[in-house]
């Protein structure tokens, strides 16, 4: 099966590559040229922009945040995260990122990120976002859609 | 006609996308979040990076050199460019990276690219690329399969 | 003499580090270990992230811009630049970037921006800036204090 | 007392712009305009090349590696981090960047790293590396001269 990039897979093309289990959101991009350093491989501060770009894309999907200006849009802010690199990432490589909602408050969530590359796990992201208001006088309650989402696509459970 | 991303486009691809006259090589891909700067819009440095990108994909496919580490591959340096900026490029949009040898001599040869996005053309780069001995001890001739496909594909001719 | 990083260096220092003739605004850097790529040298896309900065810098010393969320600031857009690469750049090398006005007319200007390394000249960057409204519906004149500035610090003189 | 930027700060500059307390190595520099995003605050994935600098500037004051090609050295690789995000860097904000040894063991050491502005602390990372052979056959010890530095400057003890 050949591999669509950059538009989200449905589960069997995530198992026709790998990833497995699938997940609620995984997109395919392949590595760029600049994003490799004098190593040789994918520079560890790249993963980062590869994970944020398939959050924005969850948050759109999942009714978030739309990351364009509008005046009452909320603001999505990343609280803390924690990422385990566990094999290198080479030039040309096609990589699939994924990301699923792992738990969530009345006003925080968490993210659980993934990088697959030729049917092996090359690194995961977890990490804790909180909805603010766009002028960051307060925080957001998560809207009740988007809570339904989370528990009954990505499989996820409120926290007290 | 739905866009393929990061996958060479044919002719009528590119047509169908904007894209007039076709291009030797065209490749999608679409605007990333961290892209874009504090004024909305995409970076005038990052499209440097797309255009590599398509370059670097471009001496791939015509056979110029694989960017893997070989003792023996030749080293591609860049001499000089011109960008033109035309039109921005915001958040999510698609866009298509072109790549065409213009002219080419002895050991250099010049590339045209071009950057489409909703069928307007929003930023070209012409730039002057030389072959170097990968320890840069001295200039490469251009192979003649490289040569032949410069000229039977691009459509360039040799300057003298 | 001591090398000043980030700061607008003196005449008599740009003088000291090889800068010949000395520029109106000249700031040093030094190379990053995320700007090399698989070549070991500095990334041909990083050095307009160097000359941005650069350039921003130029425009808040200046009075054209202070690059702050302000409703009534002016836009400041590039419309076309060129680049020469003459040597290229490694791993922790203290460089310099300049920046000064060429020429200038009603609403737009052109900068001559130079990389200096270890006393030799790297890249050159010339390019055309225009002013615009900031909700771009149309071109605002470079203000009269500017105009001073651009001819009697840079040395810059008005095209018709 | 004057922010010296990209060079190690004694303990007294350290004090002297809020580090506290202060650490083995800290170094101080500026956010550039290409750093920040849509928002108009730096984004989250540039924090990562910040801790980087400072990690590699470590690596080498502290004998580790230099980050040259030579033959044998060692390969430094990054197993897992987390990051703390405390409050947001805007616009042409000074910063300083440290870096500790938290504690180490044969072939692996972790690594507290902070980001400070306006007396502040701003962002925290926490890593653990490993030291490989060159063409990654398998682990190398840290050298007996590293482990004292740990231990005299960093106050860190190894673990079994």
């Amino acid at each position: 099966m050949t591999l669509t990039y950059l538009t989200p897979l449905s589960l069997d093309q995530q198992i026709a590559h790998g990833v497995t289990p699938p997940q609620p959101l995984a997109v395919a991009d392949r590595v760029r040229f600049s994003e490799l350093d004098m190593l040789g491989h994918v520079n560890n501060t790249r993963y980062f922009e590869w994970f944020e770009r398939t959050r924005v894309r969850y948050s759109q999907e999942w009714g978030i945040s739309h990351y364009i200006k509008q005046a009452d849009a909320p603001r999505i802010v990343i609280r803390s995260g924690a990422i385990h690199y566990r094999q290198e990432m080479l030039m040309d490589e096609d990589y699939i990122v994924t990301c699923r909602c792992a738990a969530f408050r009345t006003t925080s969530y968490s993210l659980h990120q993934q990088i697959w590359a030729g049917g092996s796990l090359r690194a995961t992201f977890d990490c804790v976002l909180v909805l603010l208001e766009r002028d960051r006088s307060g925080r957001l309650p998560i809207p009740t859609a988007v809570r339904t989402r989370f528990t009954e696509i990505d499989g996820a459970h409120p926290e007290s």
